[in-house]
Protein backbone atom coordinates (compact mmCIF):
# COMPACT_ATOMS: atom_id res chain seq x y z
CA UNK A 1 0.00 0.00 0.00
CA UNK A 2 1.20 3.23 -0.80
CA UNK A 3 0.18 6.90 0.61
CA UNK A 4 -2.46 8.75 -1.75
CA UNK A 5 -0.19 10.59 -4.08
CA UNK A 6 -1.09 13.88 -2.91
CA UNK A 7 0.91 12.75 0.39
CA UNK A 8 3.94 11.29 -1.54
CA UNK A 9 4.37 14.35 -3.92
CA UNK A 10 4.23 16.99 -0.88
CA UNK A 11 6.72 14.57 1.60
CA UNK A 12 9.14 14.60 -1.72
CA UNK A 13 9.17 18.28 -1.79
CA UNK A 14 9.65 18.83 2.12
CA UNK A 15 12.84 16.54 1.53
CA UNK A 16 14.19 18.67 -1.63
CA UNK A 17 14.44 20.88 1.48
CA UNK A 18 18.14 21.30 3.14
CA UNK A 19 18.52 19.05 6.11
CA UNK A 20 14.98 17.40 5.65
CA UNK A 21 14.73 13.65 5.37
CA UNK A 22 12.03 11.27 4.89
CA UNK A 23 11.15 10.62 8.49
CA UNK A 24 10.78 14.53 8.93
CA UNK A 25 8.97 15.37 5.51
CA UNK A 26 6.32 12.58 6.37
CA UNK A 27 5.93 14.44 9.70
CA UNK A 28 5.95 17.33 7.78
CA UNK A 29 3.44 16.37 5.50
CA UNK A 30 0.75 14.76 7.91
CA UNK A 31 1.07 17.64 10.18
CA UNK A 32 -0.10 19.91 7.04
CA UNK A 33 -3.23 17.97 6.84
CA UNK A 34 -3.94 18.82 9.84
CA UNK A 35 -3.53 22.56 8.72
CA UNK A 36 -5.91 25.38 8.36
CA UNK A 37 -6.48 25.62 5.38
CA UNK A 38 -6.17 29.43 4.70
CA UNK A 39 -2.65 28.60 6.47
CA UNK A 40 -1.70 25.96 3.90
CA UNK A 41 -3.09 28.80 1.01
CA UNK A 42 -1.04 31.44 2.19
CA UNK A 43 2.11 28.89 2.32
CA UNK A 44 1.54 27.83 -1.29
CA UNK A 45 0.99 31.77 -2.15
CA UNK A 46 4.05 32.62 -0.81
CA UNK A 47 6.65 29.77 -2.44
CA UNK A 48 5.02 31.34 -5.64
CA UNK A 49 5.54 34.80 -4.72
CA UNK A 50 9.27 34.41 -3.92
CA UNK A 51 9.53 33.19 -7.48
CA UNK A 52 7.40 35.61 -9.40
CA UNK A 53 8.00 38.71 -7.16
CA UNK A 54 11.76 38.87 -6.52
CA UNK A 55 14.84 39.28 -8.46
CA UNK A 56 18.21 40.27 -8.24
CA UNK A 57 18.93 44.26 -7.52
CA UNK A 58 20.94 45.08 -10.83
CA UNK A 59 23.44 47.22 -8.69
CA UNK A 60 24.34 45.50 -5.81
CA UNK A 61 23.07 41.70 -6.30
CA UNK A 62 20.90 41.83 -3.46
CA UNK A 63 17.32 39.96 -3.57
CA UNK A 64 14.61 42.67 -3.94
CA UNK A 65 10.61 43.17 -4.93
CA UNK A 66 11.82 46.41 -6.91
CA UNK A 67 15.01 47.22 -9.02
CA UNK A 68 17.15 48.98 -8.12
CA UNK A 69 16.36 47.85 -4.44
CA UNK A 70 15.87 50.02 -1.90
CA UNK A 71 19.04 50.88 -0.45
CA UNK A 72 20.61 51.43 -3.54
CA UNK A 73 18.38 54.26 -4.33
CA UNK A 74 18.13 55.88 -0.76
CA UNK A 75 20.01 58.63 -1.28
CA UNK A 76 20.85 59.40 2.62
CA UNK A 77 23.12 56.26 2.20
CA UNK A 78 26.79 56.92 2.68
CA UNK A 79 27.77 56.52 -1.16
CA UNK A 80 31.41 56.67 -0.06
CA UNK A 81 31.60 52.88 0.77
CA UNK A 82 30.89 49.55 -0.24
CA UNK A 83 30.38 46.50 2.01
CA UNK A 84 31.09 43.69 0.12
CA UNK A 85 29.35 40.38 1.66
CA UNK A 86 28.65 36.71 0.39
CA UNK A 87 24.72 36.59 0.26
CA UNK A 88 21.79 38.74 0.83
CA UNK A 89 21.14 36.87 4.27
CA UNK A 90 24.46 38.76 5.50
CA UNK A 91 23.21 42.43 4.57
CA UNK A 92 20.43 41.46 7.18
CA UNK A 93 22.27 40.91 9.66
CA UNK A 94 24.64 43.98 9.08
CA UNK A 95 21.45 45.94 8.95
CA UNK A 96 20.29 44.57 12.06
CA UNK A 97 22.70 46.66 14.25
CA UNK A 98 21.46 49.73 12.94
CA UNK A 99 25.13 51.89 12.67
CA UNK A 100 26.52 51.15 8.54
CA UNK A 101 25.25 53.84 6.74
CA UNK A 102 27.25 52.98 3.67
CA UNK A 103 25.78 50.99 0.45
CA UNK A 104 26.81 47.04 0.15
CA UNK A 105 27.52 44.40 -2.83
CA UNK A 106 26.17 40.97 -3.21
CA UNK A 107 28.72 38.23 -4.42
CA UNK A 108 26.45 35.16 -4.44
CA UNK A 109 29.20 33.23 -2.96
CA UNK A 110 32.98 33.00 -2.62
CA UNK A 111 35.85 32.01 -4.84
CA UNK A 112 36.22 28.40 -4.74
CA UNK A 113 38.27 26.24 -7.11
CA UNK A 114 37.23 23.03 -5.80
CA UNK A 115 33.39 23.70 -6.20
CA UNK A 116 34.70 25.29 -9.41
CA UNK A 117 33.63 28.83 -8.67
CA UNK A 118 35.89 31.15 -10.15
CA UNK A 119 35.63 35.45 -10.48
CA UNK A 120 33.08 35.45 -13.53
CA UNK A 121 30.83 32.85 -10.81
CA UNK A 122 30.30 35.86 -8.70
CA UNK A 123 29.27 39.15 -8.83
CA UNK A 124 32.57 40.79 -9.23
CA UNK A 125 32.61 42.13 -12.51
CA UNK A 126 29.32 43.57 -11.46
CA UNK A 127 31.54 45.47 -8.32
CA UNK A 128 34.46 46.62 -10.75
CA UNK A 129 32.00 48.07 -13.25
CA UNK A 130 30.02 50.17 -10.18
CA UNK A 131 33.50 51.11 -9.02
CA UNK A 132 34.43 52.61 -12.52
CA UNK A 133 31.01 54.30 -13.14
CA UNK A 134 31.09 55.94 -9.53
CA UNK A 135 33.71 58.44 -8.55
CA UNK A 136 32.13 58.55 -5.06
CA UNK A 137 33.21 55.36 -3.36
CA UNK A 138 36.44 55.54 -1.42
CA UNK A 139 36.79 52.27 0.62
CA UNK A 140 35.29 48.80 0.21
CA UNK A 141 34.87 46.85 3.02
CA UNK A 142 34.72 42.95 2.41
CA UNK A 143 32.89 41.00 5.07
CA UNK A 144 33.30 37.45 3.47
CA UNK A 145 33.29 34.99 5.89
CA UNK A 146 36.80 33.99 7.46
CA UNK A 147 36.91 30.82 5.92
CA UNK A 148 39.86 29.94 3.70
CA UNK A 149 37.68 31.01 0.64
CA UNK A 150 36.14 33.51 2.05
CA UNK A 151 40.00 34.82 2.68
CA UNK A 152 41.19 33.98 -0.48
CA UNK A 153 38.25 36.05 -2.01
CA UNK A 154 39.49 38.98 -0.17
CA UNK A 155 42.84 39.04 -1.10
CA UNK A 156 41.29 38.79 -4.39
CA UNK A 157 39.63 41.82 -4.56
CA UNK A 158 41.78 43.85 -2.62
CA UNK A 159 44.44 43.28 -5.80
CA UNK A 160 41.78 44.14 -8.22
CA UNK A 161 40.54 47.12 -6.96
CA UNK A 162 43.32 48.72 -4.75
CA UNK A 163 45.19 49.92 -8.15
CA UNK A 164 42.09 52.13 -8.47
CA UNK A 165 43.28 54.08 -5.43
CA UNK A 166 40.34 52.82 -3.47
CA UNK A 167 40.56 51.55 0.09
CA UNK A 168 40.10 48.35 0.78
CA UNK A 169 39.09 46.97 4.23
CA UNK A 170 38.81 43.39 5.93
CA UNK A 171 36.16 43.22 9.11
CA UNK A 172 37.89 42.78 12.21
CA UNK A 173 38.24 39.37 13.23
CA UNK A 174 39.19 38.51 17.39
CA UNK A 175 36.89 36.88 20.26
CA UNK A 176 33.10 37.59 20.29
CA UNK A 177 31.93 40.27 22.32
CA UNK A 178 30.93 37.80 25.35
CA UNK A 179 32.89 34.81 24.98
CA UNK A 180 35.28 33.63 27.00
CA UNK A 181 39.19 33.43 26.71
CA UNK A 182 39.02 29.89 27.57
CA UNK A 183 36.80 28.49 25.18
CA UNK A 184 38.24 30.25 21.92
CA UNK A 185 39.27 28.65 19.36
CA UNK A 186 43.25 29.03 18.42
CA UNK A 187 42.69 30.83 14.81
CA UNK A 188 40.01 33.18 16.76
CA UNK A 189 42.58 33.83 19.46
CA UNK A 190 45.53 34.28 17.05
CA UNK A 191 43.40 36.92 15.21
CA UNK A 192 43.03 38.43 18.92
CA UNK A 193 46.32 39.06 19.42
CA UNK A 194 47.27 40.37 16.42
CA UNK A 195 45.02 42.59 15.57
CA UNK A 196 45.00 43.86 19.65
CA UNK A 197 44.53 47.88 19.94
CA UNK A 198 45.86 50.40 22.56
CA UNK A 199 43.97 51.54 26.00
CA UNK B 1 15.45 47.45 6.70
CA UNK B 2 12.97 44.49 6.39
CA UNK B 3 13.17 41.67 4.07
CA UNK B 4 11.09 42.14 1.09
CA UNK B 5 7.36 40.77 1.44
CA UNK B 6 7.63 37.88 0.03
CA UNK B 7 10.09 36.63 2.29
CA UNK B 8 8.98 37.28 5.22
CA UNK B 9 5.40 35.34 4.62
CA UNK B 10 7.50 32.52 3.46
CA UNK B 11 9.84 32.93 6.64
CA UNK B 12 6.07 32.99 8.54
CA UNK B 13 4.47 29.96 6.76
CA UNK B 14 7.49 27.46 7.46
CA UNK B 15 7.58 28.91 10.95
CA UNK B 16 4.32 27.22 10.96
CA UNK B 17 5.32 24.06 10.26
CA UNK B 18 6.32 21.99 13.64
CA UNK B 19 10.51 22.09 14.87
CA UNK B 20 10.83 24.87 12.77
CA UNK B 21 12.24 28.21 14.07
CA UNK B 22 12.86 31.43 12.88
CA UNK B 23 16.92 30.68 12.10
CA UNK B 24 15.46 27.31 10.18
CA UNK B 25 13.05 28.88 8.12
CA UNK B 26 15.23 32.07 7.29
CA UNK B 27 17.46 29.43 6.08
CA UNK B 28 14.59 27.38 3.94
CA UNK B 29 13.24 30.46 2.52
CA UNK B 30 16.30 31.56 1.10
CA UNK B 31 17.32 28.15 0.32
CA UNK B 32 13.30 28.49 -1.59
CA UNK B 33 14.48 31.08 -3.60
CA UNK B 34 17.35 29.45 -4.99
CA UNK B 35 15.34 26.19 -6.23
CA UNK B 36 14.12 25.27 -9.53
CA UNK B 37 11.02 27.18 -10.74
CA UNK B 38 9.39 23.48 -11.60
CA UNK B 39 9.97 22.12 -8.25
CA UNK B 40 8.80 25.40 -5.84
CA UNK B 41 5.76 25.49 -8.31
CA UNK B 42 5.22 21.40 -7.60
CA UNK B 43 5.48 22.22 -3.99
CA UNK B 44 2.89 24.95 -3.97
CA UNK B 45 0.42 22.54 -5.69
CA UNK B 46 1.39 19.49 -3.73
CA UNK B 47 0.23 21.88 -0.54
CA UNK B 48 -3.00 22.77 -2.31
CA UNK B 49 -3.54 19.14 -3.28
CA UNK B 50 -3.63 18.00 -0.09
CA UNK B 51 -6.08 19.67 1.19
CA UNK B 52 -8.26 19.94 -1.48
CA UNK B 53 -8.12 15.97 -2.45
CA UNK B 54 -8.21 14.51 0.58
CA UNK B 55 -10.72 13.19 2.87
CA UNK B 56 -11.17 10.54 5.78
CA UNK B 57 -12.21 7.30 4.66
CA UNK B 58 -15.72 6.94 6.02
CA UNK B 59 -15.42 3.48 6.99
CA UNK B 60 -11.90 3.40 9.00
CA UNK B 61 -11.19 6.81 9.29
CA UNK B 62 -7.92 6.68 7.03
CA UNK B 63 -6.51 9.38 4.70
CA UNK B 64 -7.65 8.85 1.64
CA UNK B 65 -7.92 10.88 -1.95
CA UNK B 66 -11.27 7.75 -2.80
CA UNK B 67 -14.09 7.40 -0.28
CA UNK B 68 -13.99 4.90 0.82
CA UNK B 69 -10.68 3.89 0.69
CA UNK B 70 -8.51 0.75 -1.16
CA UNK B 71 -8.07 -1.04 2.00
CA UNK B 72 -11.76 -1.01 3.09
CA UNK B 73 -13.28 -1.61 -0.85
CA UNK B 74 -10.58 -4.26 -1.00
CA UNK B 75 -12.28 -8.13 -1.26
CA UNK B 76 -8.99 -10.18 -0.88
CA UNK B 77 -8.27 -8.31 2.37
CA UNK B 78 -9.49 -11.06 5.83
CA UNK B 79 -12.76 -9.34 6.72
CA UNK B 80 -12.56 -11.38 10.38
CA UNK B 81 -9.74 -8.68 11.48
CA UNK B 82 -9.97 -4.98 12.27
CA UNK B 83 -6.38 -3.37 13.61
CA UNK B 84 -6.92 -0.45 15.59
CA UNK B 85 -4.53 2.39 15.70
CA UNK B 86 -4.29 5.96 16.86
CA UNK B 87 -2.63 7.71 13.57
CA UNK B 88 -3.08 7.17 9.57
CA UNK B 89 0.33 7.48 9.84
CA UNK B 90 0.98 4.08 12.18
CA UNK B 91 -1.34 2.20 8.90
CA UNK B 92 1.30 2.93 6.51
CA UNK B 93 4.06 1.20 9.31
CA UNK B 94 1.71 -1.93 9.49
CA UNK B 95 1.58 -2.37 5.72
CA UNK B 96 5.32 -1.93 5.31
CA UNK B 97 5.28 -5.14 7.09
CA UNK B 98 3.36 -7.02 4.44
CA UNK B 99 1.99 -9.78 6.51
CA UNK B 100 -0.89 -8.07 7.83
CA UNK B 101 -4.01 -8.58 5.48
CA UNK B 102 -7.05 -7.49 7.71
CA UNK B 103 -8.44 -4.04 8.17
CA UNK B 104 -7.68 -0.93 9.97
CA UNK B 105 -9.74 1.76 12.24
CA UNK B 106 -8.13 4.75 12.83
CA UNK B 107 -9.17 6.23 16.42
CA UNK B 108 -7.44 10.07 15.04
CA UNK B 109 -5.83 10.22 19.00
CA UNK B 110 -5.91 8.69 21.97
CA UNK B 111 -8.37 9.68 25.08
CA UNK B 112 -6.58 11.93 27.29
CA UNK B 113 -8.67 13.50 29.97
CA UNK B 114 -5.52 16.39 30.58
CA UNK B 115 -5.75 16.98 26.99
CA UNK B 116 -9.81 17.16 26.89
CA UNK B 117 -10.13 13.90 24.49
CA UNK B 118 -12.78 11.80 25.73
CA UNK B 119 -14.86 8.81 23.37
CA UNK B 120 -16.72 11.20 21.24
CA UNK B 121 -13.55 12.79 20.13
CA UNK B 122 -12.34 10.22 18.60
CA UNK B 123 -13.70 7.65 16.10
CA UNK B 124 -14.74 4.61 18.91
CA UNK B 125 -18.34 5.22 18.24
CA UNK B 126 -17.90 4.82 14.62
CA UNK B 127 -16.17 1.52 15.24
CA UNK B 128 -18.53 0.08 17.30
CA UNK B 129 -21.59 0.97 14.96
CA UNK B 130 -19.35 -0.59 12.00
CA UNK B 131 -18.42 -4.14 14.39
CA UNK B 132 -22.57 -4.42 14.48
CA UNK B 133 -22.71 -3.53 11.06
CA UNK B 134 -20.88 -6.64 9.88
CA UNK B 135 -21.39 -10.02 11.27
CA UNK B 136 -17.37 -11.14 10.21
CA UNK B 137 -15.66 -9.40 12.34
CA UNK B 138 -14.17 -11.82 15.28
CA UNK B 139 -11.02 -10.01 16.39
CA UNK B 140 -10.63 -6.00 17.12
CA UNK B 141 -6.57 -5.97 17.36
CA UNK B 142 -5.33 -3.25 19.55
CA UNK B 143 -2.55 -1.38 17.94
CA UNK B 144 -2.26 2.11 19.91
CA UNK B 145 0.98 3.48 21.23
CA UNK B 146 2.44 2.01 24.46
CA UNK B 147 1.87 5.30 26.23
CA UNK B 148 -0.52 5.42 29.52
CA UNK B 149 -3.12 6.95 27.51
CA UNK B 150 -2.47 4.52 24.63
CA UNK B 151 -2.93 1.92 27.40
CA UNK B 152 -6.07 3.16 28.81
CA UNK B 153 -7.71 3.45 25.35
CA UNK B 154 -6.82 -0.39 24.62
CA UNK B 155 -8.65 -0.75 28.35
CA UNK B 156 -11.80 1.25 27.30
CA UNK B 157 -12.36 -0.24 23.35
CA UNK B 158 -11.82 -3.84 25.26
CA UNK B 159 -14.86 -3.17 27.50
CA UNK B 160 -16.82 -1.98 25.25
CA UNK B 161 -16.15 -4.85 22.30
CA UNK B 162 -15.98 -7.97 24.31
CA UNK B 163 -19.49 -8.02 25.20
CA UNK B 164 -20.47 -8.40 22.38
CA UNK B 165 -18.44 -11.50 21.48
CA UNK B 166 -15.87 -10.28 20.21
CA UNK B 167 -12.13 -11.23 20.57
CA UNK B 168 -9.71 -7.99 21.83
CA UNK B 169 -6.18 -8.59 21.71
CA UNK B 170 -3.19 -6.28 21.95
CA UNK B 171 0.06 -5.51 20.30
CA UNK B 172 2.89 -7.64 22.25
CA UNK B 173 5.33 -5.40 24.08
CA UNK B 174 9.11 -7.01 24.89
CA UNK B 175 12.51 -6.38 23.50
CA UNK B 176 12.75 -4.67 19.97
CA UNK B 177 14.25 -7.23 17.62
CA UNK B 178 18.35 -6.35 17.84
CA UNK B 179 17.55 -4.58 21.18
CA UNK B 180 20.44 -4.95 23.81
CA UNK B 181 19.07 -6.35 26.93
CA UNK B 182 21.21 -3.69 28.55
CA UNK B 183 20.09 -0.56 27.67
CA UNK B 184 16.41 -1.56 27.68
CA UNK B 185 14.28 0.46 29.82
CA UNK B 186 12.40 -1.18 32.89
CA UNK B 187 9.05 -0.95 31.89
CA UNK B 188 10.40 -2.90 28.42
CA UNK B 189 12.45 -5.15 30.78
CA UNK B 190 9.43 -6.04 33.07
CA UNK B 191 6.89 -6.48 30.31
CA UNK B 192 9.12 -8.61 28.29
CA UNK B 193 9.56 -11.16 31.41
CA UNK B 194 5.91 -10.90 31.51
CA UNK B 195 5.13 -11.90 28.05
CA UNK B 196 8.09 -14.67 28.05
CA UNK B 197 7.13 -17.91 25.72
CA UNK B 198 7.73 -21.23 25.75
CA UNK B 199 11.23 -22.49 23.25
Amino acid sequence: MQYPQAITQLIDSYMKLPGIGAKTATRLAFFTIDMDDADVQEFAQSLQAVKTQLTYCSICGNITDIDPCLICTDPHRDQSQILVVEQPKDIMALENMHSYQGLYHVLGGVLSPVKGVGPDELKIKLLVERLKKSKQVQEVIVATNATPEGEATAMYLAKLIKPAGIKVTRLAHGLAVGADIEYADQMTLKRAVEGRQQL
